[in-house]
């Protein structure tokens, strides 16, 4: 089965904000971005997600949403994420959405002075 | 009535990017962005939407994630973006996404050669 990507020019920035407006995706996206393909299932692991079914959904919309490479390898999919694109379309919005999520990481909900 | 807000410490990357992740809160988002407080019926006949109860969703899912300050005036809203917070929170995201929805906008649909 060949999966369908949108090609550069068919990424739309709402797409991508929708895709990776989700904890979940979020995620993934973050273990993605340490380059490279990586097999779904090892994602999986390092996000702590038991629900395959559930994440075969998610991969869809980072897929559709032109975020990530899907590939079927074997009986499983290799994932990547697509950062030339993403880079090349939207200029600093990759590397400012992992930072803040790096940041909001750093920020127990409700401490008033832990913000800038 | 008094509009809920997170305040600055209660703003999570993953709801700014899914409440921006939709066409027509990022048209509305685009209109705020030229500054000040702006009347909801204003921005809604800007961004050319009719339909004012589904807006109204809208403008929630913008407030609840942090991108707008929703103020009651008699017997409107008030809107306005939240770029001092989102700006502290995340460095470059707001202007990343600005210039990235209006580089959108420049490319039609299937064009090959209009990206980079």
């Amino acid at each position: 089965m060949v999966l369908q990507h949108p090609n550069r020019d068919q990424i739309r920035i709402e797409n991508v904000l929708s895709a990776l407006g989700n904890p979940i995706r979020l995620a993934a996206v973050r273990v993605l971005a340490e380059g490279g393909q990586h097999n779904c299932t090892s994602v999986l692991e390092l996000i702590e997600v038991n629900a395959k079914s559930t994440m075969t959904h998610h991969w869809r919309v980072l897929r559709e949403g032109g975020v990530i490479h899907q590939i079927p390898s074997g009986r499983e999919n290799l994932v990547s994420l697509r950062r030339d694109d993403l880079d090349a379309c939207y200029p600093g919005l990759l590397d400012a959405i992992l930072t803040g999520a790096r940041s909001d990481e750093a920020i127990p909900s409700g401490t008033p002075s832990a913000r800038p």
